[in-house]
């Protein structure tokens, strides 16, 4: 019976990641829907979702509005709390360094990531940028999350050329 | 008389820097009065100051609230531009990693701060945060602008015990 509700536990605890990674790909999906890079983010309290975005970065005109730092603002307004260090941040693809510094700041219990960023990724500088009590996991439905930017950027250029 | 010219466009010049850190300095002051920590940047495109910011993190409860940050947000919304390749950003203090992050995304011309931040400033990433094309300067009213910070965190000690 104990090792029937461990692997209950198991399977939930396992279906929740692929749960929130998949509301981050549906914001990922407005954003291609408006002609953004593609990338989502939610915020997630208590197997609660209190805050999502995408990047807003061409309708805001705003390099800052990255959907990390969206979230991050809406969460700790949802919360009225500045630090985030019980909540959880689901993205579609590994934050860049600006994100990973507000990620820090706000010092989330976890960092889940989709997609890696070999180019322009956080990790390129070490997993350090970010709070060492945040707890890092990467690779929840990669292939989807890696898929839609492909899609976006192989559309842009076929648009462009 | 050329050589004159040269002295008089030499001194403001050096004025310029000056002046415009004294602003981001007026800024920082606005936070220190708020309890916020002391640190203010402007933005300078054509030699006027298009954006002034300071700290706001406690204001707004959001950790992303930093004086750049806001002030990257209030100049690309004055010029209706993502980038803000020919402005100048001054800040009274090092940025962090996210700041950092964020003037790399608007590609500023010139990054000018104050004092420096061993502990979290961008600069123990190395310069290749920001962007390859902009130009950086540091210790512009070191002394004013290191001051304003030793004043807040010693004030904040003797309040706390």
């Amino acid at each position: 019976m104990t090792l029937h509700l461990q692997s209950m536990e198991t399977r939930l605890s396992v279906h929740s990641d692929d749960h929130f990674m998949k509301l981050a790909l549906r914001e990922a999906q407005k954003a291609y829907d408006q002609g953004e890079v593609p990338v989502g983010a939610v915020v997630v309290y208590n197997n609660q979702v209190i805050a999502k975005a995408h990047n807003q970065v061409e309708m805001l005109t705003d390099v800052t509005a990255h959907a990390e730092i969206l979230a991050i603002t809406a969460a700790a307004n949802h919360l009225g709390a500045k630090f985030l260090d019980e909540c959880a941040l689901y993205v579609s693809l590994e934050p860049c360094p600006m994100c990973a510094g507000a990620i820090r700041h706000a010092r989330f219990d976890r960092l889940i990531y989709g997609a890696g960023d070999e180019k322009q990724g956080f990790m390129n500088y070490g997993k350090a940028m970010i709070h060492p009590k945040t707890k890092l996991e990467f690779g929840i439905l990669h292939d989807q999350c890696k898929h839609i930017l492909q899609s976006f950027f192989a559309e842009r250029r076929s648009v462009n050329g």
